[in-house]
């Protein structure tokens, strides 16, 4: 027998080929009863439908593999929607692998690399001191998205490149907003990680505020997540913050150095019975859609993921196709005045 | 000039093995002098560390691919953690793409099939009606997760694979409990797509507590999102709900068919001067964590991700590895009750 094609279908059904393509490709403007007819006939003969995306033959895509440090942090669930569309424009197929809080990214990213097809790496989060003889290892260029070269060390710089946001200047900004706004007692909620993770950078920034004004930083109003739960979710934020109310140690303003922890800190002072912010102000840090939302809305650094991803893959194939050497891109970003601070009032 | 090993670095140092290999491997327990010493050195020499990991020789890994309907959902981010992990046990690797809402999950799976060492997929989200001809093309085992075999016609019953809670059923669940509350006029927020769609399903089960209970249904309650925006997002729940509020419309409840537009729709009644649940009873589905930290915590469906994940994966090696055929597993979800509902009290 030979090959049904669709023409086949059409006349068996006394309809159009356009009509055929049209149940097959799901569009409502069929009735019903035509619709059945040409799946009833399509079941009968066994039509297999020639979709135009086999004619791809991406048979042998190559790979660029992005790592993620921190599982489930929805941080980057926007970021991985946009690299992926950029990397698909470039024909490349996206590798997906988590590296957890306890492990060291460049182990994962060595191992990935025996993967013949991989053509670069983008990574984010991470960028751990620790990391850094390893990582010249690469035999591939590496990207890191949303860590800045200043988490790198001087060795480092021409050996990756890196999209980002001043972590240590924004968060500076942030907290030099709290002091405008009458704080002297501001604390901070950040992990307790290496001096070039993304919390020690935003910790910096903080004590830089302080340094700034020649005002005395308490250092008991540093308060370090769980590290043992995933830093920064929005439970290690209510814990910690749970942690701080109990601690009995005063301070007006908590400066969080992402959003995520910040939802989790607001909701452990609500459950005190306590008001933000006419009891304590709560910043965020990061820009995360869930904060424009929550109820009260939250003041926060917001990050241009949008720039940020794309630029990374834009730069990430740019070395790969000898357009580049390795750059350090920095954008800034923007600081969002919510519901959940105010001016000190006591 | 042979090799440089880490004997060689240890001598060069004066120190033992161990040392350098607590230094290249990040370990505090060194002292800064010794430290700066060895990477002194390390970087002299040109000393390459010998990575257990390069071991592995993961050249030729399999793949499995996971197809995500809808950008940007948080809702799949810990169900993606889940199955990757379960993926690497297996030694294979993880190749994502997300398919728009617009997009057939069928075409991006047939060409992702073109990927020769892809062994196997996984949709999470979609499995629309319209996908179902083009799909039993597919040559490789294909698991729906979090989507039910009711979401599937009859013919795909065998053809694939499904791993989730029963939506209809679940919604039919939540909806009785609104009217146990005394609620009469409940509206709903769901998707406008097709019959086999989880937002359709949902609105089945909602439907269905209302025959159940011989009670007239206002076609006029069931709100759909706008869908030229992202179906499911926080965005959408909020002007969709702006919209019904305007619409005049008496409603004492609202389920919303996914957590996210719940997270929306909420905010959209605070900002219109209401207060949730004393005006207006609000409802999620899904379970997602934001859920128990906003303010008011969130009342919905908790559907049992980490089961549903891992069975997805275990399932699909089962069928890949022959040891099963095609099979449709249903969880039970839990009604958890937080405060964003009350008692109708008008």
């Amino acid at each position: 027998m030979s090959k049904i094609t669709i023409v086949d279908v059409a006349k068996k059904c006394g309809v159009g080929v356009s009509t055929v393509s049209r149940v097959i490709n799901g569009h409502p403007d069929v009735s019903a009863k035509t619709r059945e007819k040409i799946m009833a006939v399509i079941r009968e003969t066994g039509f297999v439908p020639n979709d135009s995306a086999r004619n791809l033959k991406r048979t042998d895509a190559k790979c660029i593999g992005v790592l993620i440090k921190g599982v489930t942090n929805p941080f980057f669930s926007p970021v991985i929607d946009i690299i992926e569309q950029e990397i698909d424009k470039h024909k490349y197929a996206l590798v997906l692998r988590h590296v957890e809080d306890d492990q060291e990214e460049a182990d994962v990213a060595l191992e990935l690399e025996m993967e013949k097809r991989l053509r670069g790496i983008i990574f984010l989060g991470g960028g751990s001191e620790q990391s850094r003889i390893k990582l010249t290892e690469l035999k591939i260029p590496a990207v890191f998205s949303t860590i800045g070269a200043s988490s790198l060390e001087e060795d480092g710089r021409n050996a990756f490149s890196t999209v980002s946001v001043d972590d240590r200047l924004e968060a500076r900004h942030m907290t030099q907003y709290l002091m405008n706004l009458g704080h002297r007692n501001i604390a901070i909620i950040t992990e307790a990680m290496g001096r070039r993770s993304v919390g020690h950078l935003r910790l910096e920034g903080y004590m830089d505020a302080y340094l700034e004004r020649g005002m005395t930083l308490d250092e008991d109003l540093i308060f370090y997540v769980d590290q043992y739960m995933e830093h920064f979710s929005v439970e290690n934020g209510y814990r910690t913050m749970q942690r701080m109310l109990s601690a009995g140690k005063e301070f007006s303003a908590v400066f969080c150095v992402t959003d995520m922890l910040a939802v989790g800190a607001i909701r452990a002072i609500a459950d005190a019975g306590l008001k933000v912010p006419e009891d304590i102000s709560v910043c965020g840090f990061d820009g995360m859609e869930i904060g424009r939302y929550i109820n009260p809305r939250l003041t926060t650094i917001r990050q241009p993921l949008d720039q940020i991803s794309r630029e990374t893959v834009k730069l990430l194939f740019d070395i790969i196709e000898s357009r580049s050497s390795h750059r350090h891109i920095t954008f800034p970003a923007e600081l969002c005045v919510g519901e959940s601070t105010s001016r000190y009032a006591k």
